[in-house]
């Protein structure tokens, strides 16, 4: 089964990466563009009865650091 | 109004970061992960009015690299 993970820094917290995007979309002409915020997405395939509590477990530990980062978890 | 984009490298693809969490998964000792792929997710704030054709050619033009990746756009 499948479970997708995804990563955002919290708001608040700087996020270079997406202001770079943010700065290189006006370069490009696109006009409009308020605020720019990048996160991660993580696809899991994961053997069949994998539970959401075992990847929020895996959110915990590994894939966010929950200082700064917020996550969520998708399952199927 | 909101877009997110979702970037994520195609199959084939060599996916480094998704096999360094897949190991690092198995080494905190979550058994039966199968594959996991790593991607971005951009969120932008746009102005009113924006189009998901605006978005895509943003997507086109910089978010990803069509060469070895995907993307998908989801408005609102």
């Amino acid at each position: 089964m499948r479970a997708t993970v995804r990563v955002m820094l919290k708001d608040g917290v700087l996020d270079p990466q997406g202001e770079a995007v943010r700065h290189a979309l006006g370069a490009l002409g696109f006009d409009g563009v308020n605020g720019v915020r990048q996160g991660k997405v993580i696809e899991l395939d994961l053997a069949e009865g994998a539970t959401e509590a075992q990847v929020t477990e895996m959110c915990e530990k590994l894939l966010a650091n929950t200082v700064i980062e917020s996550y969520s978890v998708e399952m199927g």
